[in-house]
């Protein structure tokens, strides 16, 4: 539990979303990054999802990201409901794969903007860094952690490909 | 104008959609059916959305009609806010020409039904046929009135096709 | 077994289909709503299925459900065949995931509406749920029971995610 | 007109399917094979649909030939009413381009063949060559008509492209 | 082995498409109808392919079922070879689940047509009945026996679903 | 031409991609936001790309949107080569409608996002609101115009459909 | 005309590919390259197209270029029958954009490589630029031809962009 | 390790690629054809990608193989970089099964080819054949080792299907 608002929502439409929506927290966590995780589902709990999103701005929050899959509606109606940054990220769906949840997010018409990251897990993982990036404009202990972990990142490519059995 | 609510309400996302959804309207005409045609935008007058949406049931509708293009987001919305049974029709997009469309209506998750009509014009008719058919179960003159139009229908396919220049 | 005719309907083109058409039933059954599931196969038993959709107003019926997989006809056929709202489920193919189910379901022309739900699973739960909201229009104790299911489900969402294992 | 049921039945789902499937009489016309164009809806005709391709064996047709577009119903419906060889042909469609209508018609649950053509006018050509080429097993006339239509079809290819202008 | 020339030829491009193609093998056999299953690589094996499609006709074969996956150009090879009837099989493909194969087989140019089935395993009993049906118009032994096997499909359809555990 | 280094660099592979990227650059401009459009090809002018992106955080810009078509590598080269946020933006491709181009863009792997917005002129003005509410976050003015944008939006779209002619 | 064997031979399923085709050859001209174009189709020319990729090698030619569109076998089928390196061009296609020429050409089975372009003109520029590279490592005047068209090419990319009226 | 510069580099973007670039690598090594096998990612190691293009024709190499998933840059991005030939592998991703990796390798605009093959193993081995190809234009030994390969392959083409229990 926190004290104080964090800069970053961790949204998501039900329970099943967060074996893809903890790899953006566990991101967060790597970069420092405060972050609150919640289920607010734009179809089962339209009312929390309103309450939430047109007070996340006054409540201190400075980024949103959110996942869902399917008709994926939670991204685009948080873009609708607050000025604040929401990225995106599609959760691989059952039948296609992620396809719908993907269409569902990134169509959005122009006026609501909601920045979509790739389908599953990496897109999560994305979706915090570019949370990440966005603090770090800001807050320069943010873009020195961002900037640690994209050089580690990239030392960690090794040179030549090792056989994997 | 009317003066009493009537059974159906035809939404949709802007006045874009108009020239996909006036066929739902006129369909509904054709079968002397009231409808309530409406821009409920669910991403630019989301309090609009949910404030005719949670109220439609009291105020006397019976069923929604909604139609929306790309990331579309009103049917499935209207869905989570009324236990009326909502239509959806996907609006054909100018990228992906509706999948995207008929992707964000359809793929609804459990709980939350849009029962979902072909993408366009065709989508359209349908959608108020649908809704006839819904409220003919309680309504001798409308069943009356849909039997007709669907013989009438029926007798219009010609036998042998016609040269068409 | 049932003494009279239940208000829905569903069929399903082949006992393979039942795996997932069963949620339908499932769920009509928690809604307490008689139902008689049939197999009726579009393909392999034309006469069975033109007999029952032809009398299915007759016979009291007020809704069908139908699903089925692949060149998926049997929800088109009957939405052909009787003036009843028609409600489809897209049972999800093996090599094509069920877009080739949905597309032959949902893409139907002017004048023969299917209201269509998602593929699988959760269409199946979805079409008996909007069957429940067209006969709550005039059944105020299956509305009631449409009402409590839906603030139950509503109720069980929780505000934070639980880590999964 | 002609006087005796002719060996190919070339049915479509609407006046605006002749525009494609004008391409299979003309092939037909070409080959010399006589053919009987009809309109015959699966989805506003369906009583028409059935008497005719019940009927169709025992009529004299030896080849049935069946287009029609979106969630195309017409050639699997054939082919479960009839032994006779049936051959579908994909109508494009507005929206999806005939996406729609190739699933629809070619994704057949095993047991009830439709041997599908290409989308479009393409498929419609193909249909009428792949009726000869069945007649032609049993009718010389036929076999050397078509040979000689398949040489001319050869020759006609040039050895070096013209500049187009 | 057999000593005549049977009137179907099966073929396939590769030893691992008998896994789907032996489905048409089992129909045929189940129907009665001899034939000779090869394997004949378009793209392996492309002067065995000329041979065989060239002198099929003459040989005494009456129709070629052909199967392949992936960029399948099996089927529209044998029929730009052979003037006989060629119904093919998409088989399933790794990455793209046989979409890349039904489009390299259906999508053949005015001219060259190939009857296509469904993908898989489905599309393989299909072809062996859409051979049956072609070669039941000149034998009437093939022609009771395939009405034998669509009475006897039709009466393995049960009434009800069974629970599937 | 600009004084200092503008908040935004608006970048885009080639001259063709001016008439979709414009609307970003348009939007910014309503907003008061001063930006930097460029031609930065990943294909014909890597260096250039290299040299900018490498360069952008020291010369002060604070948000980069790239828009690129087909195999569009622009905005993912971006995000590789700069720790400022990227959003991206599919331009319409001619045969695939911009599908190549949005995934090409999206989907991008875990350590190098990309914020991806719609397909054309819709996804070139969201990436300017995007850009907006990140500049929002510390600065009051720009947060006050875009809220005063919202508002304006909201209240533009009307209550009832005018029909269109 | 040309006297001796050119290295480069441009080959076309159709007429009506040499639209798309041309912009090969164009670019072969600019880079002073010989090349033979012809129609050489899979499907209505089997022999001819046998013939000469049997003999292609042979002949003198080093590199094939090959387009078609729709079922598109032209490129895959001269892999099979030639050594020499193989590059495909998917042709547009009218109800499918190419995207079943991309399949079709694109997916071959291991042991038969197509170097494979992009769908339509670009496409068709790309393979004369390939081949160019090809022919480039034992040609130092093509090299430089190549490395100057390159250059010209990265010279002619502006700074910004120049309004589109 | 090798001694002098091989003539072709086999590039992956990640480790994780190398269970498909293996078999590129595996197939050089049965034509005896030397290979460097190297991680040179296009997103996490920008600088080594291009010094490693920058400086590859001049180190000595002939054709370059890059294999990448999802939004694949790696291979459009060495086509930018270097004169050499470049064939592209796109590696199968896992929401999208590749078609990601296919579109942004395939749909590169004019000026920058990239030869493409086959999603995952199938074209890794062929994007080994088409550089064996390549080299053997003007390397009789390696001419003679791929007619060999070539003809051993189809010796190896059984005349029949075998059981496969």
């Amino acid at each position: 539990m926190i004290d104080t608002t964090p800069p970053v929502a961790v949204l998501m439409g039900s329970q099943s979303d967060w074996s893809t929506m903890r790899h953006a927290a566990e991101t967060l966590d790597s970069l420092e990054i405060d972050h609150d995780d919640r289920i607010v589902s734009a179809h089962r709990t339209p009312d929390r999802m309103v309450a939430f999103c047109r007070g996340a701005r006054d409540a201190g929050y400075q980024v949103i990201i959110a996942g869902a899959g399917g008709a994926a509606h939670l991204p685009g109606m948080c873009a609708s409901l607050t000025p604040l940054p929401v990225f995106g990220v599609p959760v691989e769906s059952k039948a296609l794969s992620g396809e719908d949840s993907l269409l569902s997010i990134v169509q959005m018409p122009a006026g609501v903007p909601v920045g979509t990251l790739a389908i599953g897990r990496s897109g999560a993982v994305n979706a915090a860094l570019l949370a990440a990036a966005v603090l770090a404009l800001s807050d320069e202990s943010v873009a020195g952690r961002l900037d640690a972990w994209r050089s580690a990142r990239a030392a960690a490519v090794d040179e030549r490909p090792v056989d994997d059995g």
